[in-house]
C-alpha cells in the first residue's frame, strides 16, 4: 500500500484503501482476472459522482435496507470483489438481518470459492459474529443461467424473497428478477443492465452504501418501505448527478 | 482469452483483445500494480463515448500527427500499458516520424524496464522496423520531478520539442509542459489534469487514436498544423460527446 494510504486524512485514502484490499484478495486467489478492470470502471463512475454519496443514493440505500428488513427470507450475495472490499460490512449486515450470506461468483472455480469462503470465515471469527455463510455446497440452480454460474443453495439464494447482489453481472441480475425476487443492486454505473433491471439500485461505492445501511440499522423508525419509491426516478437522479459532475468545469 | 475474443465480428472483440494484451503483459512483468485499474477507468469513459472515435477526437489525432511531423526532435513516450496495448502501432508511428521511442514509466524498477524493453525489441524485430528504442540508459532528468520517475534520456525526452505521451500521469504531463514542449496526450478522461494541461489531447481509446494517425501518414496533404486549433474547444467537444452518451436513455 502506498504510504499515503496509511493516513486517513489523505484525500485519496478511501480509494487507496480499496485498492489495497483488492491487492490482498488477489494474492489470496479470491479474484477473477477481470476484477481489477471492473474496479477501475467503478472508480471512473465514482470520480464522476465526486466520490461521495448523493441524496438519491442515500434514499436508495434506506429503501434497500427496508426491503431486506421486511423480507421473509433475505439473503446477501457475495462475489470476489465484494468479499475483498467489504466482507466486514456484509457480515455485519447479515448479522443484523439474521440472514445467510451466500458466496456466488460468476467465474466459479473450486479454488476461488475456497479462497473466498476461507476469507469470510476468518473475518466472521475476527468480528465474533454468528452468521451462516453458504456457497460451499450448492444444491440448486438459478433458472435461466447455464453452467457453474447458475449454482446456488436451495436454503439461500434459490428460496430467498429479497436479495442484495452488489456489483452483479447483468445476466445474473436478470435471472434473479425473473424469479420474482426483490433484487437490490449496488452499481456505480446507472446505465448498466443490472442497474436498470433491479428493484432497487444504489448508485454508490460499495463500502459507502453499506455504511449508510449499517448506520440506519440503529434507528428502526427509518426502516419502513417507501411505497412511493420510484426506481427509475432515483436512477435518473443518480445519472443527473453524474452529468453535473461532467459539466463542472 | 475468452472464446468470443477470437471472433473479430463480436461486438466486444476490441475490448477483449485489449484485456488479453494486458494479461499477457502482466505475465511478462511489464505492468505496475495499478495498470488494470487504470485500464478499467479508461473502459468506463470509452463506454460513455460509445466505444467509437468522435469527430473531435479525429481532429485532435490529425493535429497531433501534424505537430509530431513538423517537430525538429519528436519523441514517443511508452509506459507499461502503452507497450502492452499498442507496441506495434507506436513502433510504426516512430518509424514514419524517424524518431526515437523512449520507455518512461512512473513506477520505475529495473525489472519492469527490462520487461518492457525486451517486449518492444521483440515487436521491432517481428515488424522489421528500424526504430531507436531508448530507456535503457537514462542520462538526464525531467526538471520538477523527483526520484526514479524523473529519469530520461538526454537524446530522447529531455531535448525533444514535441512529445507524444499516451496515458500519462498528471504530474509528469505538467513537468513536460513546463519544459516548453509541445505535449500530446491520449486520455479517455477529458477532465483529467493531463487532458487539460496538454497542447493537444486526444480523447479516444489508444489503439483507435493511433490507427487514425497511421492511416493519415499515407496522405501527406493532411499533415498541416491547423493554426486555428483550439485545445479547449476540442476538449469541450469530447466532454459534450460523453454527456450525450450519459443522456441517451
Amino acid at each position: 500500500m502506498d504510504d499515503i494510504a496509511a493516513d486517513p486524512s489523505h484525500p485519496r485514502y478511501a480509494s487507496l484503501l480499496m485498492r489495497h484490499r483488492l491487492e490482498v484478495a488477489a494474492e489470496r486467489g479470491m479474484l477473477a482476472g477481470s476484477a481489477m478492470i471492473a474496479h477501475g470502471r467503478g472508480e471512473a463512475f465514482d470520480y464522476l459522482l465526486g466520490e461521495r454519496t448523493t441524496e438519491s443514493a442515500r434514499q436508495a440505500s434506506l429503501q434497500a435496507l427496508a426491503h431486506l428488513h421486511h423480507a421473509t427470507r433475505p439473503v446477501l450475495s457475495v462475489n470476489g470483489n465484494v468479499a475483498a472490499l467489504a466482507s466486514d460490512a456484509m457480515l455485519r449486515l447479515a448479522a443484523f438481518l439474521s440472514c445467510p450470506l451466500e458466496v456466488n461468483i460468476f467465474y466459479r472455480t473450486p479454488e476461488r470459492m475456497k479462497a473466498i469462503l476461507s476469507f469470510l470465515d476468518e473475518r466472521k471469527n475476527a468480528l465474533g459474529l454468528d452468521v451462516e455463510v453458504l456457497g460451499h455446497a450448492p444444491d440448486a440452480t438459478i433458472p435461466g443461467l447455464k453452467g457453474p454460474r447458475a449454482a446456488c443453495h436451495k436454503d439461500g439464494i434459490l428460496t430467498s424473497d429479497a436479495i442484495l447482489v452488489p456489483l452483479e453481472d447483468g445476466d445474473r441480475c436478470e435471472a434473479l428478477v425473473n424469479m420474482g425476487k426483490t433484487v437490490i443492486v449496488i452499481d456505480l454505473n446507472p446505465l448498466s443492465r443490472s442497474a436498470r433491471l433491479a428493484t432497487v439500485t444504489i448508485v454508490d461505492e460499495l463500502s459507502r452504501a453499506l455504511e449508510i445501511m449499517l448506520d440506519a440499522t440503529e434507528d428502526l423508525t427509518k426502516l419502513a418501505i417507501d411505497a412511493d419509491y420510484d426506481h427509475r426516478d432515483v436512477l435518473d437522479a443518480g445519472l443527473q448527478e453524474m452529468l453535473n459532475g461532467l459539466k463542472k468545469d
